[in-house]
């Protein structure tokens, strides 16, 4: 096929530009598509029973044949946690990442449904250095820092522009036996460059805590233990645990790892190639007892306060074989992500009332978050010096502030597009603009194992059962007279407490059936359905005056 | 009476030392009871539908003739938003505070209920050098720092010990207009003095903004805005308020106050003299439109993202007067109250979209917190130079933390008591300790007009209608064939979107006749209650097994 000359790159960012997490983004050259990402978002609090959110792909329908693969940035939840659920639906494309993320999309795919991870295409990225071609796209990788191995930037080479797009990234300023990254050499691409940059640091004018650093302090609580040290961390800080296991080693004391994830992301590691433990330093929890307790590491998950990790099950006492002993010293090596401050808080709590040794980001520096600041937003860009810049993977106000940093940074206004999810920009040589009419994009939520199906009519049903409860009455009438036979059902949950509100309901009861047979003793037909509407009204209105609640009020009526 | 010569001083927090709010602390000396704050806890995300928390007070029952009064060190609704509630239940002692405190109560309790302020003994503090005898306790007071005015610390004499209790504090290190507070005069308070200190700072190595700092970047804001220039703030920040309108007369602009909350503090600390505004220089959002726009300041509420205050009105915009125009400057003059994560970043979404320049804290120090800091704990301990310490007033992390800060100031161990709710602390001049039995101390939810009716079920009820909906089922059987009449209902909310699940219902329907025509067809007499049982568990592995959800069920049989 013959280009035409005008051909234009299309970005769509389908998610990831209004919220944290569901990152995907669509390129478009010609009719051929590429993908980067697909990534859950978790619930808000006004999501109710919802286990997450996923892209909306419906733009996609129809198009499964144009896609010529899907890139992978990291093995984050945030970025490929939706791939069991949509790479089948996207026509089972190539996948594209290196070996960590793969083998975790791998596993994920597995989790979701035995046996299907066989059927993956997979393309493995194993030098960063490689080149990858997918119809009218070249895709070229680079390396950067971020909270999981194997991160990598792309770069998205079309006639029509270059797109370099970093992932998830920050800037280690001190790391451990290698050099500082510098981007410097992706000034040099093909122009014009466009740069979409995760701006979740936008708003961050905090000092970053280096790896060294980091790792110091943690060494030396190691070191200084009284007794036995438990850290909990992201199962997906391999280099982390790596760093932690080797050191254990050094210093003669055995590493129990804990949590099924994290157990999990080790065993990939190791698998291939990353970690490699001297034989012995690696034990189970079932047999830390063995070993004096000052010779004991434990690393498990949990550091977000998850009822079901295994810090939890530690610190709740059901933890098979370890309880928190006063002597333990127990570290957080993790940030609280948002939305989960009440449950670290609580975790705290408990923690604080069992160890005397806790230890938190908040006395000492034992994490270094997996991204950047304003001033490394600041530097990246000076180092790539993009023709454009589209600021993405954060809330719209970050974006917002990530152009400002842009535009201080030398972009020219005219040159930053701030995208929202379904936004269609179009980018060439002649320059960058977002089309006026934007692709309609909805919540995909997962509950279950529906996918979709629960909408804004079955989540606001649950706000509301959530807030006010539910109260629903059954009224048998007789077909014959009219008359409400018997006395009418009472069914409520989340209202009042039924026990101690005879009152109110017997009260209840009689209204209802005072309302009922004036309007069947009435001339003509009764119309059921004004007649249930009326129940609502008047008995809401009255269980109101009483309670000033109002439950979600369901009439059932039985003619018999 | 004469008192007893081994007397001692209990000290009993009803609320406020395992979570943020419902502050209450007790204190009893021989009979004589005192009581320091009745705040309110607003509700935690596992708290659907409740409106606020209270303390626990059944401990006071039958002891209410003892209450000599209650003292309020300020007027937060965590330290006095339970007061309409609870005075009168506490037998209506005097209530003491300072003339805003007072005033604030009052409103409040006219607001709960109308005329009913009037029947309030209160004591107002007009000098804070004044003495107050009630009962067995002398009561003194000392000026402190807080995000309110009127707040002062609270000195408790009894012949046991001094009580020294500071409220809510901080220590503002650059004031206007005014020396920096210094608290050594608390050291040569008669002994031994027992220190009960707010510690929400406790993990806190942040360096704060000072009072000038901040006011400075806010009159630059106001000075420079190309337009009108909105501020959001509490609407208890008077003295940040007086400063604003005061500085706006200054340079000849106008103010216009919005939020119902915001202009009621404003008049009240008009009415005390507080605030004293040169003619013309307050006006309303209706008249704003007579002037420039760079001649324009408005102050409101809002800025924690509330549904229905100021700030959201003008930005969804439905207020009356205000909308946001790209050159209007808006400013959060305000931290992010936990919990409020979500509601302010989703404000400064939607605000970023229709204003170019938005300022909070993240941006510029334009807010100073109302609470201190680890360094600012170390030295009003160092200041004060209590024999004992008791860390009050925040999580139960942070009250260990303080400890830990205590003893680093030079307090000793055994000297330290970190307390719970319901704790009971004896202190005297031969030590202080815990009892070693607490009083049981209960959530009391307020929802509506119902007071401590809400317990564990109604919201775990709560908690599972809006995780997984409900599915009510009712069946008619007939008395005589024990078959099933007609085809059962089935209501169902918040579970799966009806008209999408016609099959689910249809199978559901046939699976319920099916079993209860087995029942009834077989000999004997059917069991109701274990025929309802059965339905619940089977109809819900059903469901389970096509949705993975588990909707609340609710069989209703009819029998006729």
């Amino acid at each position: 096929m013959i280009k035409e000359r005008n051909e234009k790159l299309k970005i769509i960012p389908l998610g990831g530009c209004e919220e944290v997490g569901r990152n995907m983004t669509v390129f478009e050259y010609g009719k051929d598509i590429l993908v980067l990402d697909l990534g859950i978002q978790f619930p808000e609090e006004d999501m109710p029973g919802i286990n997450y959110v996923i892209p909306d792909t419906s733009y996609l329908r129809g198009k499964e044949k144009n896609i010529q693969g899907i890139v992978f940035s990291h093995g984050h939840m945030d970025h490929i946690g939706a791939a069991p659920l949509l790479i089948n639906k996207l026509g089972n494309p190539p996948i594209v990442g290196r070996p960590f993320t793969i083998e975790m999309i791998k596993y994920r795919q597995e989790d979701y449904s035995r046996g299907t991870s066989k059927s993956l295409k997979t393309i493995c990225i194993k030098d960063v250095n490689e080149k990858i071609h997918l119809g009218s796209f070249t895709l070229g990788f680079f390396q950067v820092d971020h909270a999981i191995i194997d991160a990598i930037g792309v770069i998205i080479s079309t006639p029509a522009a270059t797109v370099i797009h970093p992932g998830d990234w920050m800037i280690e300023h001190n790391p451990i036996g290698r050099e500082k990254i510098s981007y410097n050499h992706l000034a040099n691409l093909p122009r014009p460059t466009v740069l979409m940059l995760e701006s979740l640091g936008a708003t961050n004018s905090k000092k970053p805590v280096t790896e060294k650093q980091m790792m110091e302090n943690i060494k030396k609580l190691i070191r200084e233990a009284p007794g036995r040290i438990i850290i909990a961390t992201f199962s997906s800080q391999v280099e982390r645990i790596k760093q932690i296991i080797e050191y254990g080693g050094q210093i003669n004391k055995k590493v129990a790892l804990d949590g099924f994830s994290l157990k999990m992301a080790v065993e990939i590691a190791k698998n291939l190639g990353y970690i490699k433990t001297k034989e012995g330093v690696i034990t189970t929890t079932e047999n830390i007892s063995d070993y004096p307790d000052n010779r004991v590491i434990v690393m498990c998950t949990g550091a977000q306060g998850e009822e079901n990790a295994a810090l939890a099950k530690i610190i709740d006492g059901v933890h098979r074989f370890i309880r928190i002993k006063k002597s333990d010293t127990v570290v957080f090596s993790s940030s609280v992500i948002p939305g989960n401050e009440r449950t670290v808080q609580r975790i705290r709590d408990k923690l604080y009332r069992q160890s005397d040794n806790v230890i938190h980001s908040e006395i000492m520096d034992v994490h270094a978050s997996g991204h950047s600041n304003i001033k490394d937003i600041q530097d990246i860009i000076e180092q790539i010096k993009p023709n454009y810049y589209i600021p993405v993977y954060a809330y719209h106000y970050m974006l917002k502030e990530s152009a400002k940093i842009a535009r201080a940074a030398g972009v020219l206004k005219e040159n930053i597009v701030v995208p929202d999810n379904g936004s269609i920009i179009e980018a060439s040589p002649k320059g960058i603009r977002p089309l006026e009419k934007k692709l309609p994009i909805n919540y995909v939520f997962v509950d279950g194992s529906g996918i979709g199906d629960i909408g804004e009519v079955v989540l606001n049903d649950r706000k509301k059962l959530a807030e006010e409860g539910m109260f629903v009455v059954v009224v048998v009438v007789d077909k014959k007279t009219g008359k409400v036979k018997g006395s009418p059902d009472i069914i409520s949950r989340g209202f009042v407490y039924l026990r101690e509100s005879k009152e109110l309901l017997s009260e209840t009861r009689k209204k209802l059936i005072g309302m009922i047979n004036k309007t069947t003793q009435s001339n003509g037909p009764v119309n059921w359905p004004n007649m249930k509407e009326e129940i609502k009204n008047k008995l809401g209105d009255f269980l109101f005056s009483r309670t000033e609640r109002r439950p979600i009020i369901i009439p059932v009526i039985i003619e018999v």
